[in-house]
């Protein structure tokens, strides 16, 4: 793709991304490219471009491959997955954002990809307007990474903050949060922390080139939070914050999604409402912080338009640590064997009867408080036994990570 | 340049960005590079390397031209001019991390890089660790920006945090500093905030296109400041820090570096010791912060690394703005009339004798306080006035910017 012509872009998807890459790229200086035809399921509603250029068969986009770049937009993940793979198949490069799609189909992805030497980027996919993937990929990539730690989910991180500055329950807040557009109506992928598990499985990649699975990764979320925990957080100097860490220890890395107690005066805690940030952390480098909107049409959109200009320069990410890793481990992309899930948590858990806990593998408990309205322990857990109330929608239990 | 085969470096310098280089590069993963010969000044250091690598004569790096890369580590301004210019010519690629040189320089450096046809790059020009420039170059590419700000001298974080939290004088922290080595024997270019205008100098080309000539930008730093001010601060809620700043407003930009007052719970305020920050404000991405290690051996190391590792995929700065605003300008890269100096801003002004205002133009004062021990002002000041006392060792007043 040369610099000096016109890209044509075939867009999936009108949503809020969607609507928001056209904006930022109608104020956009500089680059030369327009959105040719948009695909969407409805026929019915509004729409703020000309109606010329909407297509309800995905075809159009596809099989004409009149079109520089496919950016799929879309919610549904398996729909964006045949999506993206007939693009790739059809030698066309490739944005999106939907990180679900990606998480799910990685290693088919990837090998698509370097098998029909295209591009397939994916920076709106993690950390909303952050730049996260694109630096893991160049600035971080020779460079020892020993950490990766981030708040990913701004509907989490909203409802949290709301919660503390507003000394209000979950289920009100979660209630505004769905009014004014915050949270789906069907919130469970976001507040049980699956939307940041799939993130984190795309940051694994780039931070450490392990390919993971979505099930291999525990997430436990923010679904069961009360404002007692909220309470005991505030008065022990922290807040609540879903959190995502990859860590490497010894060649082996830990990898999932927990609620964490944050200590005052760093920047995670200072992180609110929709704002996203990451840590990253290198043997060198020492700590870097990547804050800004994780969420919003323009904020997203900023990083699709990113996405699409790199692709001028014929930008592919390098993917250099899981090519060295494949090289290690004899061509394999298997990656269980690197997944350290034998280790202790110290842990707040919050419960109403002793029969809901169980289920762990408690180690020793630490502290105990029990009182009419709320009972918690602080005990070290052996990160195994969390998979046992993972995914399960009866979990009452809400578990914290303490530091 | 080709990633297959080994990179050849000729380093100049080896004090203390140079020797984190070397240690960075030595426990680098994947990046093949070595750093074949080392120019330095003195010949009876002791030296962690053995002695075969280095040389005395900069001719032996530069008019053999057997290496791939030149990295410029020295102190000294000019004589750093003169290795990068030569090497240029010599159509060698570079990596430097001098800022002064280049702001003093930048124009005739950009020229000599289109024409020669090679890359100059310097990450660890600016934010030590932090990858502002590479991300305002290629992620912040397409994006309106409006605004960019941040703490970019860690000898001057470093000091105003002690300050701060051990409740002592300027003098007192400093002459702490430079024991430790977290301020030079002479500190002047950094806490007078040269440094950090070298900095913004180059983050102004990167975020909004314009070259300016250091001396066009105003400096005050923190050398005039005393416990006083620090407790004034903190009893208002805020905390001063050294700020770097470059906004657009209706396609004029000011740019200035002065001490602010910045307001708790922000990401700059709690940006402490060492570490830099850098907001980015763009108006469809929102504000993005980027914090990390300014300065110290790895940290800078780990970003020249980076940039070697860059150059594997001949990797060069688009410079896309400066581009697109010479063609606006005839081909022209003068960006004085670019240069807003005609505001007023509302200052804090502590002085000791209200004749030491005089060279200030003062549009009005909202508060007036006098003691025994110290006297200061709120007053909206002429902005252009300020350099009326900038670059004077004899300068008593402390400027801090308000809100």
């Amino acid at each position: 793709m040369s610099t000096n012509k016109n890209i044509s872009i075939g867009l999936f998807g009108f949503g809020c991304v969607g609507q928001g890459l056209y904006d930022v790229l109608s104020n956009s200086q500089g680059l030369k490219a327009s959105i040719d035809k948009i695909c969407v399921k409805s026929k019915n509603k509004d729409r703020k471009v000309d109606m010329s250029f909407f297509t309800w068969d995905k075809n159009v986009i596809l099989s004409e491959k009149k079109h520089d770049v496919i950016v799929e937009l879309i919610d549904n993940a398996d729909e964006a997955f045949a999506i993206v793979k007939e693009a790739i198949e059809n030698g066309v490069s490739v944005v999106t954002a939907n990180k679900k799609m990606l998480a799910e189909n990685f290693e088919t992805l990837y090998k698509l990809q370097e098998e029909h030497k295209v591009a397939l980027i994916y920076e709106g996919s993690a950390g909303g307007s952050i730049p996260i993937i694109r630096n893991l990929e160049e600035y971080y990539d020779n460079e020892l990474l020993t950490g990766i730690k981030g708040i990913l989910n701004g509907t989490c991180n909203y409802i949290l903050t709301r919660m503390e500055l507003e000394n209000k329950d979950y289920s009100e807040i979660l209630k505004d949060a769905q009014a004014v557009g915050f949270a789906e109506s069907d919130p469970w992928l976001d507040v049980a922390g699956f939307d940041t598990k799939y993130k984190l499985v795309l940051l694994t990649v780039h931070s450490f080139g392990i390919i993971l699975k979505p099930d291999q990764v525990l997430n436990l979320g923010i679904n069961t939070v009360s404002y007692d925990d909220i309470l005991y957080a505030k008065r022990h100097g922290y807040r609540i914050k879903l959190i995502a860490r990859a860590e490497k220890i010894n060649d082996k890395v830990r990898v999932f999604v927990l609620p964490h107690f944050v200590p005052k005066d760093t920047d995670l805690y200072n992180t609110l409402y929709e704002y996203n940030a990451v840590e990253v952390e290198g043997a060198f480098s020492c700590k870097q912080t990547f804050t800004g909107k994780g969420a919003g049409a323009h904020p997203t959109g900023s990083a699709v338009l990113s996405d699409i200009s790199a692709l001028t320069y014929d930008y592919k990410y390098a993917y250099k640590k899981l090519k060295s890793l494949k090289n290690k481990f004899n061509g394999s992309y298997e990656a269980l064997h690197l997944l350290d899930k034998d280790f202790t948590l110290k842990l707040y858990i919050r419960f109403k009867d002793k029969e809901e806990l169980k289920e762990l593998d408690i180690v020793d408990i630490e502290e105990e408080y029990k009182s009419a309205a709320t009972n918690y322990i602080i005990a070290n857990v052996k990160f195994n036994s969390l998979f046992n109330i993972y995914n399960k929608p009866e979990n009452k239990l809400f578990v914290c990570v303490v530091e």
